[in-house]
This record gives C-alpha cells, sequence and structure tokens, in this order.
C-alpha cells in the first residue's frame, strides 16, 4: 500500500477515524469503490471543537441526518453511534481546540448506479488542529466576487443536502481566487443571490437585516440559524428572509457572512462595490450577540 | 490497514493502477484527503476493452482532456502517460475482455476549496471482466422513467464534463429503479429531454431520427457520435439535432439508447406509454451500422 508521507507534513496532528479505526494522515485511506470517491455520493458536515467540545453539536448531527434524507441514503449508524466514534476522535488528537469533518459515504458497491442492497456506509472523522482565522479577515472585511457559476438548482441537485457534489462551489472558488477575490458569493437562476462557497450571506440596508430564503437554493447554516436567534430575541433589529440580487447586495449598507469555521465575518467588497471597512455597527452587535451564544453552549455542554 | 475480503470476491477479475502501482481490488484504496473522496473533484471515462483492444480509445482520451479543461483542472499527466498506465494495467489482467475506468482527481490537499498550487494529480485505472449485457435488453428493448429530478443545468454544473459529481443521476436512478424501471430519462429547466443518467436518448418520428443537442445540457456521447457518423454515411436516414419535450419522447414510433458499454439499445417503454418490443426496424438499421463500425475499429487498431 502505498502512503504519502507528505500527508503528515501537511496534518501532523490530524487524526482519523475510519469506521471506528484511528489513523494518521498518510495512512487513512478509503477504498476506490467507495461510492463517496465514485460518485461523490456522501454527505458530511464540519465544525469546530473548542476545548474537546463540539460546537452545536446536536444541529450538526441534525442536518446530516437531514442531508442523508434528502439523498435517500439508508444509515447503518445511529446518532449516538456517530457521536461515540466522534468522541473517541477528539480524545485521541493531542490538541484541545480542533476542525473536525464527520463525511458518511453510501458504501462499497459493484460499479453502476443501483446501490447494492446489502450496501454499509463507510464512516470517516478527520480530526486536525483548528487554524486561527487570520485575524485581517474580522479587521478589514472580505471581497466577494458575484459568481458566473449559477448556484445548482434545487430540483437538480439541492444545495440543502452537504454532500459530495462540491465541485459547482469549487468552480466558483477558483474564478473567484483568479480575480484576487477571498471568494466567491452564487446567485440562482433567477437572478437571486443564494449563498457563497461554504458560506451564508447576509445584508443589511436602511436598517434591515436581509438573508435569502431556503427557496433560493442554500444550505440552511447553522450559524445562519443562530444569527436569526441572535436578531429575533432582540428589540435592537429589524430582519427579514427575503431575496435580493447581486446589485442589491453590492448597494448594501454592512453585509457579512456566517460560517460554523469563521462565525460572522463582515464583508469589506462585493465586485467593485467598496462596503465597511471591517466590522459595520449593525454587524459588530450581531457578531456580539453570536459570540455570547458561542460561549454560553461552550460553558454549558461537556462531552 | 484495514482490507475489505468482499471487494476481491465481487470483483475477482479487479486489477486497480493507483499511479502506477497495481492492487487488487480489495487493497486499492486511494487517501481520504483526495480531493476526488472530499469533493468529487475527479473527472473519468469508462470504455470496453475488447481482445484487450480499448474500443474508440482516442475519442475517450480526448473527452477526458475536455473534461479537465471544463473544470481547470491542471493534468501532470501527457495522454502517452496516460495510455502507458492502461495499457500495463489491460496487461495485468487475466481476461481478454474488459470493463475499463480510468479515473483522474484534482489530488490531495489542504482541507479547503483552494486548491494547493503544488497538487499532483491521482491516476486510477480500474479494469476487470466485462459483463455480458443481458439478452433481454436487446429482445425486448429497456424502459425509462421521465425522472423528477431536473438535469444539472449547464451554468451551474455542466453535464458535458465528465466528473466525479455524479448525485444528480444517481438520485434520478434510484427514484426510477424505485418505480421499477430499468432507469431514468432527465429533463432540463426548459422541459427538454436532456439524455438518461449514464446514456444519450434518441428518437424517431415520421421517419426522422432526432437527439438532442449540446445545448440541452448533456454530455456528448462517444457512442452518440458514432451514430451520428453512420446516420450521415447513409441516404436511408433523415437526422436532426433537435430538442424535444417528454411528451414528444413518449410519442416517438421508435426510441433507443447509446452508451460506450451498451452501444445501442431499444427503449420498449417511456412512463406508461409502449413503443417497440425489442429493436424497430430503423433503430435495427442505425445498430447494424454502429457495430459494422466497432468491427473495424478492432479490427485496425491492436495495442
Amino acid at each position: 500500500m502505498q502512503t504519502n508521507p507528505n500527508l503528515d507534513e501537511l496534518f501532523p496532528t490530524a487524526i482519523v477515524n475510519i469506521n471506528s479505526k484511528l489513523y494518521r494522515a498518510s495512512e487513512a485511506k478509503i477504498s476506490i469503490f467507495d461510492r463517496g470517491f465514485l460518485y461523490g455520493d456522501s454527505i458530511y458536515e464540519t465544525f469546530p471543537v473548542r476545548e474537546r467540545i463540539p460546537l452545536f453539536l446536536e444541529d450538526h448531527i441534525k442536518r446530516l441526518l437531514n442531508s442523508a434524507e434528502l439523498l435517500a441514503m439508508p444509515l447503518v449508524f445511529m446518532p449516538e453511534d456517530i457521536i461515540k466514534e466522534m468522541q473517541k476522535t477528539i480524545k485521541a488528537s493531542t490538541v484541545d481546540d480542533q476542525y473536525l469533518r464527520i463525511i458518511i459515504t453510501r458504501g462499497e458497491s459493484s460499479i453502476g448506479l443501483t446501490p447494492n442492497s446489502d450496501l454499509q456506509n463507510n464512516l470517516v472523522i478527520i480530526s486536525k488542529d483548528l487554524p486561527e482565522n487570520p485575524s485581517w479577515m474580522y479587521e478589514k472585511g472580505v471581497s466577494l466576487f458575484v459568481s458566473s457559476v449559477q448556484r445548482n438548482d434545487p430540483k437538480a441537485t439541492d444545495p440543502n443536502a452537504k454532500s459530495g457534489n462540491y465541485l459547482n462551489n469549487v468552480m466558483a472558488h477558483i474564478e473567484a481566487k483568479k480575480k484576487n477575490f477571498y471568494d466567491a458569493v452564487m446567485v440562482n437562476k433567477e437572478g437571486h443571490v443564494a449563498e457563497g462557497t461554504t458560506f451564508n450571506v447576509w445584508m443589511i440596508k436602511d436598517g434591515v437585516i436581509k438573508t435569502p430564503p431556503q427557496s433560493a437554493g442554500l444550505l440552511m447554516g447553522i450559524t445562519r440559524s443562530k444569527v436569526i436567534e441572535v436578531i429575533q430575541n432582540s428589540t435592537d433589529f429589524q430582519f427579514v428572509e427575503e431575496n435580493f440580487t447581486a446589485q442589491e447586495f453590492e448597494n448594501a449598507d454592512e453585509a457579512f457572512i456566517t460560517s460554523s469555521l469563521r462565525s460572522v465575518v463582515p464583508i469589506s467588497h462585493i465586485n467593485n462595490s467598496e462596503l465597511t471597512n471591517g466590522f459595520g455597527p449593525m454587524t459588530a452587535k450581531i457578531n456580539e450577540g453570536y459570540l455570547k451564544l458561542v460561549q454560553n453552549y461552550l460553558r454549558e455542554n461537556t462531552l
């Protein structure tokens, strides 16, 4: 069996759990007959672990099960099994703050689209050290390019299933990087903003906070739902889930992205349009509220 | 390293070439950090090998390179390298007639959408015995269900890039199987027939042969192009690349599918509509012409 020693240099703290056995990065391998490899026929979740506490775990497990349902993927694991393997992986790590990725594939198959009836899922859990997000992201904000790559249509490939079919987003991301933007925001076939490649997007105009509704074709972000909670528990904000175009987005007073691994990040530029330099006043308040939710969760939960 | 001995029972004749080393099925593994596994960020081709001669090889290599270009995927291999590895794999097999699958991934990566600049593709070639297609397929024809899953839009995820993002087709296929059809045909957002899950589709009405144009959102099949060659080299046929709806498709006089691994197969049913029982007269002529092309190719080419 070939191993790639570079992976151990790239991920020195990585622990990979494959079907309950732990491996270091270079030895973590999956069958090339796995449908995750052949067809991207897999579901996943990523989230931060702080002081060995997985953040908003229940929400991520719930969404993982929802992705399985949307893909008609039978699961041989119970949620408790997944959590048990996750705990084992987190405990085996040498670091307290971890990046965690849970992947479940439909299993190894005879080649051909029909899943064998006796298919057994493969469960892969990756733990590695959690990289600090660079401080400039929060101090300056990030720049977004409105991609020429349209977001997948829910009638074709539902963005709300968090799956191993990620080329739609990869293509948008590569395009944005080529144009020297931080990342891309994607628009649906109606011309409405859907979401970023790995994050939800928000705009504030004349005191009203907006984020696209699920019907725009997007993943229902966990951080998105927490930020809605923050907004709705305060009398400071006016909020609406509503479609907006890329042009409206560019003309926002403030705008931000939300993601499990980056929390709330201000948007400094959309295409050539300049927004705020770092957090605008309302985004700052929302961020404060979100960080409080995170602190409360970490205080109240232990593995 | 875990191995799955069942895979050797499932694929007793399989030889898997991973970056120039040969493995049997149970030992053929890829890093879970490979972008093919994480994102379906891979391209592939499948085709039959007859008497150790890969059928229409040049066309498949050309399309593989085109898929790479559509996905902005740099290749560290030259076409000659891929062919050399393929030949090595074909020679190592114990069987003369083989199913071949060539997969190239963008490589192993730090996790995150941005491909590392020093990314090295992984090249995986699977050879196994070529299953005989069941004779009923040709004697009776196959039944197709018009899927409720829309074909991916070329503006979002281009069906003409043959990639590891195959969930769109997997979902349509699972739906059709559940309804006891052989497979599914997919329609685009304009309501035009695009293609099957793993094959192109054709209809014949009032003596005119039709197949959807590339703009309908489909993979430009190799067998599709060979059948067009057959049709255009004869004075027997009237042919047009033209959009048609599912309803027009159901009302065809004859209809058939084309695929590298199945050649020309008549369609017996589309939804509840009965077409021909086995080959209709024109489909039979087209099939005859195609099989001649295959025989000529195999006679004129040796490895």
